[in-house]
């Protein structure tokens, strides 16, 4: 059976990365090695680096003012290494609270200095994106989540500030064209658009490093990760290389605008058969939908696991909601064919009729 | 040209390891999914997961009163979560500094509390381990590197201590039968003798847990870790599986006492090749040579040069020094075979006479 893989992360991946990450377990560019059995510090795996480092600048454009890490680690890990590197004892930062995620972030930073939620949806369960908020004076940064994997919503307009602005982009980094020169610093764990687990993208304006007194971990320390070029320590190779495949793809297929085009075709497709199916509900503020996760619910609660259990039986992976939301969850990131959304929306329509 | 990986890590791997891997990118477990694309929630990864740990738990023979977590990063992580959770603000920890990691080790535990380091080698350029020593009283854990892989020493014979005993394991782990039983936490990055770079192995006896005050972010506490069954945040999933099917590699050969066997002859042949041939000499106190890293010069540095450009020449991969210390090192790790080492010490005596 032909599966449609929406897992929500780890997710699909283009099947050209894969078969050449495939080919290069076995013997890695003709070198008769294994990627994962070449030295880091290899003119081969700098070749890596360098790809992956020139291709975030060149989607991003960005200029030589910002520099780019590969860490080890996921967003967890950058929830507590922006505090710790940007906030000082006693500082103010200001976050938005507009889901799990951001929440979470909110609750590591306040190890390290005062914290101030300055937009909070919890009110309604998550389901809008809180755009209009006052910030402190004094605060250091605003940290945004730019898509809420979890509940389905997503920053189509960033806020304006005068303020560094730092994002965690792990769930819609490189899902379209952005003013990524708006932020100070933008991380993404990349198990959803751009390769595997185990590698954390760090872009970071450095401009905003050098201004707080605490002793920072040399491995959490951004400034020496920049002085080493990302090879402070043995970075994960493997992990990097499937990032730097995955980025050559990405531009090979046109860049951001085209993976914004085949969002917006596929985003669409699904909504629209949502709005359609009285069967099928969304909570969902129609303005803040992510583009990324669509999050809805079964109308009535008891037709829910039939659902689950027919896409199931139909080969979707990964449509079952988040364990604390529930429902319905469909992840369209920039692998996942147009033709999983048509088959996956099929089925919804079968689904309704017979339903109904 | 067939190549011999001498890599100091990332480093050789065994070949079926390899074919598993670069299979299960393509299709794993006839899933028909790549393992790079599959939920680190699923009963899929939960099996690898559980697979790694029982094996770990099988080759060191730990109890229940022992936890066995794989997490982000590599055991340059390790040096700051270590004092993080173990060492409050004011306390003291004895660290022996036989190396260049234990250095580094000690450097970013007096970022946490008073650091004692009560052995130093640095005198003879850490050309031996340091046996002896006297441990401070209110010393919370003595911290040592088990071997160091730089320098070309390995502990043979464990310190006896009366308070927690913490070992670096990076480039020994599961190279021989060893009493895990006298360490309160071991901890190894995965790229020598256990998998891919990317994720670490740490093994904690839960009783020296929860004694501290500091705040822990929650992404570098052991007990949050443990308590989500290193589940807390996406996992480096393919870094765990590569790991996962090297233990299993390990088992299947026979286990530690093998590996043993096998280290044995390869560093035997080695050594003893180094020790026939006056062309080479080394500094390192015979009692404390390393079964994984050798390390020697040429006695004329001169020939240095030439006889690091015929290794190149025949397909020596990784067999130039650190660094920092120059000369020569061969790194025998588990999956290295005796074959090469062989043609290695062939290589050895043939430079030696046509140059003596």
């Amino acid at each position: 059976m032909k599966l449609h893989n929406f897992n929500s992360g780890p997710s699909i991946l283009p099947q050209p990365v894969l078969e050449e990450a495939a080919k290069a377990i076995l013997n890695f560019n003709d070198t008769g090695l294994s990627i994962l059995e070449i030295g880091h510090r290899t003119p081969w795996f700098q070749d890596i680096l360098n790809e992956a480092v020139s291709s975030v600048k060149q989607l991003m454009q960005l200029d030589d003012s910002y520099e780019v890490l590969f860490l080890h680690g996921g967003a967890t890990t950058q929830f507590m290494q922006v505090p710790m590197n940007l906030l000082d004892d006693g500082e103010t930062a200001a976050y938005c609270d507009n889901g799990i995620w951001g929440s979470k972030a909110s609750k590591e930073a306040a190890l390290f200095g005062n914290v101030v939620v300055v937009a909070d949806t919890s009110d309604k369960k998550h389901s809008y994106i809180q755009k209009h908020f006052d910030i402190p004076e004094n605060a250091r940064y605003l940290h945004i989540t730019s898509n809420n994997t979890v509940e389905g919503t997503q920053w189509h307009q960033y806020p304006d500030t005068n303020i560094p602005l730092i994002a965690d982009m792990s769930s819609d980094i490189f899902s379209r064209p952005v003013d990524f020169k708006k932020f100070s610093l933008i991380y993404a764990g990349a198990q959803k658009n751009m390769g595997a687990a185990g590698v954390n993208l760090v872009v970071i304006k450095k401009d905003i490093l050098g201004k707080i007194k605490r002793k920072i971990p040399t491995i959490m320390n951004y400034q020496k990760h920049i002085e080493a070029g990302s090879l402070m320590n043995t970075p994960p190779v493997f992990a990097v290389y499937v990032s730097m495949l995955t980025l050559r793809w990405i531009i090979a297929e046109g860049g951001l605008a085209e993976m914004e085009k085949r969002s917006t075709e596929k985003a669409d497709l699904l909504y629209h058969t949502l709005d359609s199916l009285p069967v099928f509900t969304s909570p969902i503020a129609k303005e803040d939908r992510s583009q990324m996760n669509a999050v809805f619910f079964l109308s009535n609660p008891e037709l829910e696991a039939p659902f689950l259990e027919r896409c199931k039986k139909e080969g979707m992976i990964g449509v079952k909601g988040y364990r604390t939301v529930g429902g319905v969850r469909v992840s369209m990131y920039n692998a996942l064919p147009l033709s999983s959304v048509q088959i996956f929306c099929n089925l919804m329509k079968d689904f309704a009729l017979k339903n109904s």
